[in-house]
């Protein structure tokens, strides 16, 4: 598991350091690097924002799979938010045949994920919930100043029509795409960055990777701080972007 | 029709009752009994919550259809709006051939509902709007306070469109689904439960559930708060969720 | 091109007058004179709503058409944003290989736009921006109060999958219709007319339409103000609708 790759005080480090940027900025890292989508998750939206909740929610993905209940794989028999731990990001999500490309995104009606579960996150410590299906009790989810990301909403609790089949193995996620719709993957203890753009994941198992992005991310946002200075003076956008960014010094190339 | 089986007294005891409570509530209680999706209708966002707005709505179902104009049956001839009564909740449907179960869910880029229909709605004391559909005008159900649900948003009068074909008839609605797309359909008065998590409609034609829903959602919410504060306490959430909820006594077991 | 049409002066004049009222008030008029559609182009959100910005966005369209990276045409040199004019509404979609007519109506997951372009667009006297597309930064918006309409959201720069062919020549917009799909065209220069309800396109190359819906608007607006206050003085929508509608002068006829 990914989770292998860094220690506790390792990955605490490292959520410190993104909780300082967005998703946004973190996919330009992402970029600078190859990943061409940047470790965006399409689609989800932030259901419970409050005035101190904009802010970028980071954590480790703790990862949980729903299935049809005529699906082959016994039922998990725990509740899975009882073994979430310290940082976590509660990331859940439905079989394939469950997935559709196109909004909203499930065949599944039934909501995934409510109230008592975000309850029992915070109390273990999580740092949000990405959930991709519908939740419900948005107003618990805000009284509790706790971030929760999904596709959509709904009212009715997930048992009469889907069960956990599997916790912390990898996600795999549907997403409309050119020219053709495309799978991309959550694995557990993944990085989860989000803010009121979305849902970016970071992979943790390619070190390497990963120490570039967090090695360039000030860099870059210092960079366009610049540029966004640059513009308010009158200097033409892709002027500002040449110079500003073309200054940037990587310590890894 | 469904209004035959309770007097106004009965169904005004009924809406106090529920606006209690929420839809989350309602299909908790639908489940129990065997309703497997709560009766949630799924999609429909609350298009003009206010501070004071964003409480339970409930009403009896004052169903319209509207067709496309190439429907071979007649326009209704009066306006729909003025004959909605008392505690109604508006809700308009299309007709199958617009419907469609992916986002944006209607093939109709006209809206079917505004301000001038949400001002009468509420001279005549109806309680909220339910559109499956787009609608339009949102500053005006805002300044009106009147909740108003939609599919999606629109700038243009249907009447270019669509026709208004049935009034208090039932309503079919397209809902895309495992393993294949269903149909849930809204009788006239039916009684409709909606807040920012979306719509539940539960029956009003089978008296026996209708009992047996409003006995035992109190007994349920009950539970669900001593499940709450169990987990603010530290018992771990299948436990808490198993002894408070095997404890709800029921009269009709 | 459709600039030719009128002056700055004119447009000026035209911006100012239609910054009076709503989207819904354009589509009524263009409804008037025989466009069943009323300009709408459906499925556009308003993404950085604040106090004082919830009103009406009016301004010129400035196109900018974005394609694959695999389509033939060599991608367009300068940036487009430092060619914005005063008053434009940078207007920006995808070829049709990247558009669908259901959510999320864009197969291109990366943003088009983002924080810089609205830091640069507002630099130049823009007055708004609309992104057949996801865009990103939602907060930088929100701190510049510069309305920004989109499908969708993202985190990741368009560079990697995407690049501009084309400035100021004829966006087509795929659209989810009955009985079946159409698409709908924003020239250069067109009139774009938004706010929370989305986004309206009046045509600004027949100048006797645009000259009947000037003069319609401040008729129809009169006539609507007065038929909801006669049904908050309890007389039936029908009626009063026909009556007030009825009396409308129209100059034109």
């Amino acid at each position: 598991m990914a989770s292998q790759k860094f220690s506790l005080q390792e990955s605490q480090k490292i959520i410190d350091f993104l909780s300082n940027y967005t998703p946004c900025d973190v996919s330009d890292a992402l970029v600078k690097y190859g990943v061409k989508n940047g470790g965006y998750f399409p689609n989800l939206v932030q259901r419970s924002p409050t005035e101190t909740n904009r802010k970028t929610v980071v954590g480790l993905a703790y990862t949980v799979l729903y299935a049809p209940l005529d699906d082959p794989r016994p039922a998990v028999k725990t509740n899975y938010i009882d073994s979430v731990s310290k940082n976590s990001i509660v990331t859940i999500a439905l079989d394939k045949s469950l997935q559709v490309p196109t909004a909203p995104f499930t065949k599944c009606n039934n909501a995934l994920y409510g109230g008592l579960m975000s309850t029992r996150a915070k109390y273990l410590k999580a740092n949000g919930s990405v959930i991709f299906g519908r939740i419900r009790d948005i107003n618990e989810h805000l009284n509790l100043n706790y971030p929760v990301f999904s596709y959509g909403l709904g009212s009715t609790a997930p048992k009469p029509v889907v069960k956990v089949v599997e916790i912390q193995k990898n996600l795999d996620i549907l997403v409309s795409n050119y020219p053709d719709d495309t799978v991309q993957t959550i694995n557990s203890n993944d990085i989860i960055i989000a803010d009121q753009n979305g849902v970016v994941c970071l992979p943790a198992n390619d070190e390497v990777l990963l120490n570039k992005v967090l090695n360039y991310i000030p860099k870059r946002v210092e960079a366009d701080e610049l540029v966004a200075e640059d513009i308010k003076n009158g200097v033409a956008a892709g002027v500002a972007q040449k110079a500003r960014r073309g200054a940037i010094k990587l310590d890894d190339n």
